[in-house]
Parts: structure tokens; C-alpha cells; sequence
């Protein structure tokens, strides 16, 4: 049986749909980021960089969230949640994905995890003055070049579905109104409303 | 045919590199970012993010390294660049190239991108100065867990291969000296002895 590892509030929520929505055989892990577990031994065997998600599967670990979604997809073909066998189209979700952990949620971690980046408190605080502006600048090309609708890819929902809804539940913590975004934050309220969701939502409060 | 559009010392070099072992039929198109041509209103409508790598197929644009690399092993399946049928594997693969581009690439954006995520100087320059830690301790989680040798996946070339040979490039650039990791150092100079290096450094100069 697969197990993934996560936290609340970080983006291993949208690994965790994934898993709903594919009608997989899994159980759910919390890793404790209150009392520090993400850096315990225990935890960094299971991933040495010491972050969530992580997927334990029966030939190993997986990490890194469009690499999870997409083993998640490929092993559950008849939750078609991704194009599997066509090239274009999935190249176009791996994108919009990749595009999500590469600058969308690192733009968001300036935010909360400055520390990576600076050891200076002042350069912290600049790098936080500056997280409203640069997260609007992504869901607004995200809205306005990227989001096909009702989902992300157009008709069909995707792997890209739960990543974006993951991301874009921070945005008012990230000091960003989403009705700025009016096809986001439809979308946002809708994932709110599939049974994945319901299912989840305690665990990740 | 495909066109890579590209800039010099870029991780677009990584999906130039991938074409060539692939055998593909491309041709590559110099962005000239000392020019600002990636915000030149031609160059937005290929790629709306305004940076390479973009790769144009018959169907549309691709952007995002990984994802570009994916659709390359996926399009030229007798260059064997990824285990396509094998979830586990290629979750490997595409869990290693998601930790470049989310974690290794934007450590060292800080040194030379910095007003992505600040504006003030003095924040800029404070992120600068702490690039070599980060960028070391990433080098050194690949060199102590997941390079396998002698290929990043093990025996065999993978899409990973290009990716991690680009940035490891950098190292110098970023203050670190690659010999702390022998595996990625000796990595690198193979790569560099390989057909597809020594067909297109000249462009990437």
C-alpha cells in the first residue's frame, strides 16, 4: 500500500487529492512540522531533504509534488488524470506544474521561509514586503495565459487540478485578494465542493 | 520540426543537449537576453513567462526544463532517455530534475536574480553572499544521496543527465568549488566529452 507523508497546509494537500482521485490504496502520514519531525533521523531515512511530500511506495521512496502526481496518474490509468500517451498534452500539464513548484510556490515560501535564502532579519522582512506583488504576478498569468477552464487544462480534470487549488488556498495568506483572479478562485470553489476534498480537509485544517 | 528557442549559459542548454541525444529533428534560436529580446513583445507570444527554455512543436509551445525534457524522451522513444513504462523509475527521474528546478535552479537565481524577490539593495546583496551555502548544501545532498553513478539514475543516461550536467556548470559562478563533489565534478567532465556537449557549446559559449 502506497503511504504519503504530509503536513497541514504545505502542498503535499495536493498529492493527497491526487490519491482520492484515483481511487488509490494509501494511508496518510502527518509529519509533525510543530515539534520539528520533517528534520527527526526517522523522517530524513524516509526523505533526506527533509520535506513533505513523500510517497512510500513498495520499490522505494518518491518526493517532489509533479513527480508524485504524475506516478500517481500513471499507476491508476483508469482515473485518467493525466493524458498518459500523449506527449503534447502532457507536456503541457508537466509544465503548468512544473511552472507551480519552480516559481509559484517558491514566489509564496518567501513568505514564510526567507531563512532559505537570507540570514539577515532586514532581508527577510524585504523579501515579505515583496511576496503580495510577485504571487499576484503569477496567478496573473496564470489567469490570464494559462488557465483553460473549467479546469486548469480545459474540459477534463487533471493532475493539475489539485496543484493549483493546493496553491491557491494561500493566497490570502500571501497578502493577495484572490478576486483578483475571478477563473482561479471559481476554481478554487469548486475543488472545495469534490468529494477528494471533503474527504481530506480535517487532516490538512 | 521542433525549435528550442535558448539563451547563452541558460538551463535551456539542458533541453538543447536532450535534443541532440534524442536524435531529434530541431532547430535551435538564440534569445538575446543583452538585448532584453525575452520581454520583446514577439518573444511574450511564444512564451507569455518571458524565458527559455521554450520548445515549439507542431501542436503549440512547451516551456519549464523538465517538462520539455519528458516530452523529448516521450517523442523519441529508441533514444531510450527515460524508463517511459516504468512508474518507479521514471518517478525517480522526474523527482530529480522537479529538485533542480525548485530547489537547486532557484538557489542560484539568488545570485543573479535576485530582484525577482526584492527590491531594496541591500536585501539583494545579502542574498548573494549567502548563494554558496545553498547551492553547496544542495550539491551535497546530490552528491551523498541521490547521484547514483555513473549516470545520475545508475548505469544508464536518463534525462536527468543534461539537467544536472547545466547546473552543476554554474558551480563556479555561484562560489562553490565543484571538487567538494567528486561524483558531480567527475559527472560533469564525461558530459562534456559526449557528441551532443561538443555539437552545440559553441552556442552556448
Amino acid at each position: 500500500m502506497l503511504r504519503l507523508y504530509f503536513a497541514p497546509e504545505s502542498c503535499a494537500l495536493a498529492s493527497h487529492l491526487a490519491l482520492e482521485e484515483a481511487g488509490a490504496s494509501y494511508e496518510a502520514v502527518r509529519v509533525d512540522f510543530s515539534k520539528n519531525e520533517q528534520r527527526s533521523p526517522a523522517f530524513l531515512r524516509v526523505n533526506p531533504k527533509g520535506r513533505v511530500p513523500a510517497l512510500a511506495t513498495e520499490r522505494g521512496i518518491l518526493t517532489e509534488t509533479p513527480a508524485i502526481l504524475f506516478y500517481i496518474a500513471q499507476t491508476h490509468p483508469k482515473a485518467q488524470l493525466a493524458p498518459l500517451d500523449d506527449p503534447f498534452a502532457l507536456g503541457r500539464i508537466q509544465a503548468f506544474n512544473s511552472y507551480l513548484c519552480s516559481t509559484v510556490h517558491v514566489a509564496h515560501a518567501h513568505n514564510w521561509r526567507g531563512y532559505r535564502w537570507a540570514d539577515d532579519p532586514a532581508a527577510i522582512d524585504e523579501m515579505k514586503r515583496k511576496v503580495p506583488e510577485t504571487v499576484a504576478a503569477c496567478f496573473s498569468l496564470i489567469e490570464s495565459e494559462m488557465f483553460a477552464g473549467p479546469f486548469v487544462m480545459g474540459e477534463t480534470f487533471t493532475i493539475a487540478d489539485p496543484y493549483l487549488f493546493t496553491i491557491a488556498t494561500w493566497l490570502e495568506g500571501d497578502g493577495v485578494d484572490p478576486a483578483r483572479f475571478p477563473k482561479v478562485l471559481a476554481h478554487r470553489n469548486r475543488m472545495l465542493e469534490r468529494p477528494a476534498f471533503r474527504k481530506v480537509a480535517a487532516a490538512h485544517g
